[in-house]
């Protein structure tokens, strides 16, 4: 399983994952939306521990893929200020079947939020 | 929750969502494999009761909208000759939450399956 994990103050722009046999390409971009906790926003500002970060994201996607065995996976995740409706993340696995590709997005997402040190460090309020 | 089905001969380039507020967006990309049922092929044939389908896949979608909410969904399947590496159907849907989202995705493709009068019609070994 190919992992291509990159964590970026610049948008994301990710293209369609070159052909290597699969038959399915599942994708979750997460957005930020318009409220944090139920207050309207303009932004959100995200900061990493980048080393650890991403180490703890190869240590997880290799220990998904012994369950949820993939061909790839790539994984952007931007940090700074973010505008609302602007992607926050993206998570896509290739694999030859889909239920595989939807298992491990999944669960990858339900770690990430606890176990990697990626956090939503400031919501920025509309009116300011 | 807006539904945008198109059944199609060309493509499929189905660009990203606009931005209506959805913190999740999942897309999955179905591609051909290589082999089918054990075979090696270059192309696979799809057909299509046109009509039909869209109806159906409305139907599904509106009942699967019911226990999984989105915002949008679009579905393209590509119908004729559809080579090996290229994208037969995608389903994107958006959603508040990225859960929901998965959830209409996955069950979508289950009943697409059963439910929808879209069929493989015949293979194209790779020999020929």
């Amino acid at each position: 399983m190919t992992l291509d994990i990159i964590i970026q103050a610049e948008p994301i722009a990710l293209g369609p994952p070159s052909c290597e046999g699969e038959g399915a390409v599942v994708r979750f971009d997460g957005r930020v939306r318009g409220e944090e906790k139920g207050r309207p926003i303009r932004a959100l500002i995200y900061e990493a521990y980048q080393p650890m970060a991403v180490r703890q994201m190869t240590t997880i996607l290799h220990e998904l893929g012994k369950s949820h065995p993939c061909l790839s996976v790539r994984v952007r995740h931007r940090i700074g200020e973010i505008a609302v409706g602007e992607t926050a993340i993206v998570v896509e696995a290739t694999a030859l079947h889909r239920a595989e590709a939807f298992a491990l997005v999944t669960a990858f997402m339900d770690r990430l939020k606890q176990d990697v040190p990626i956090w939503k460090m400031r919501a920025i309020p509309r009116e300011l």
